[in-house]
């Protein structure tokens, strides 16, 4: 069997998120079906984690196990010419028999864009929440700064979501801003707990429009209650950029 | 009667571009439409000109005259509720009784942009020109260095459309590399033909590929036939950015 490693964009715009579900469609299920036409055999796909609804990947990385003798450019084109055109495969390769794309997953990029201008953007709609409000980027960057490092980011996950260690470790978080309206947060760590990014993100912004001082930052990351935290930014801004192995 | 211009942002892929058609759905009937029911007047819009259909604008302008005495703020934010989400208005003012959004322009700015790697892009395809082939960007940009001053662009217009002088003057045109993948053109002309934009850059993709030498893009310039320039290139990588009064 030949263990082989897929790199994949996607619009989530469409799809209930990466992992499959019985009554929702999902990516997961759709690169598996198409990889089913193209082998002819029933492939499990794993992912290397969820994307949850709405939120889109640039980057995402999944490995799968097959007895296929397809070159690996088989594996790009065909499965290119089978995926809808919201799902692309960019990069197939031959990974050793015990890469996993979950567990061997050292750190995680995501990016999230902000629309910050007075009217909402046809053009940049789906991958950008649209605040119309003033934001001060620097009290916002100076939250990001102290995300780094490793901390119990408890009070950052889904409600209701609370299973295994709420500790992470954050390599990298900043701001920036990449044109008058458009701002963007870059986040890499070891491991990102569920909704982490956008009730970070969210959280963040209620630092920038002033109604949450920025020492709360300080003392939601000593792994306070989900409930104190800022609410959960839309799942459109949100894109997984890369995975590092 | 009030003068008002209105600046516009919409993304063209659901639309026959911007001028009203009888069997087909235009941006300027969708936002004639939505004046309709803000003004209770039958409201005729002025663009400056018409975009083709599935071409995109970040900076379009229309001007249109009404007795309505709704404050400006009004007609932005009751547009922008009363219209579909792939259309917003981003700017209302009050303008001289002679401004004509058509007539009284100066120069318009439009961009192409081509997504130049071996695969597709699913987060960005609705706003580019997918090209997995390589190309020489320095020969592009010597192309696009041709085509500034004035010439006649006889040669650049839509097939079937040939009313008025081919003669426009080109302030402006350069090819950019926004990233690995994205080159991206930007133009200024004191006036457009039908199609110019799109058939100048389907001519200077054969010369970035290799396919027409340099040469070719002087003689055409002198007014050839419309047969020998290269194809047009798709709508969906053309932006309106912006229009000079």
């Amino acid at each position: 069997m030949r263990n082989l490693r897929l790199l994949l964009e996607y619009d989530g715009s469409r799809y209930h998120g990466w992992q499959r579900q019985k009554n929702a469609l999902t990516i997961q299920e759709v690169v598996e079906s198409a990889l089913a036409r193209l082998t002819g055999e029933n492939v499990r796909l794993i992912g290397s984690g969820r994307t949850d609804a709405g939120v889109h990947a640039r980057g995402q990385v999944a490995n799968f196990r097959t007895s296929s003798h397809l070159p690996l450019r088989a594996f790009v084109s065909g499965l290119n010419s089978l995926l809808p055109l919201d799902i692309a495969v960019l990069e197939a390769r031959e990974v050793p028999p015990d890469f996993h794309a979950r567990y061997s997953a050292r750190a995680k990029t995501y990016q999230y864009h902000i629309l910050n201008r007075p009217q909402r953007s046809p053009l940049q709609q789906a991958w950008v929440w649209w605040l119309p409000q003033p934001l001060k980027l620097e009290l916002m960057q100076e939250a990001a700064a102290m995300v780094v490092g490793e901390h119990d980011f408890g009070a950052f996950r889904c409600r209701g979501s609370c299973s295994g260690s709420p500790r992470r470790r954050v390599l990298a978080a900043n701001w920036q801003r990449q044109s008058d309206s458009l701002l963007t947060f870059t986040i890499t760590a070891n491991g990102f707990l569920r909704g982490m990014v956008r009730s970070l993100v969210g959280t963040m912004v209620e630092v920038g429009r002033g109604k949450r001082p920025l020492s709360d930052m300080q003392a939601l990351l000593q792994g306070s209650d989900r409930s104190q935290a800022g609410p959960t930014a839309p799942a459109q801004g949100l894109v997984l950029v890369g995975v590092v192995y």
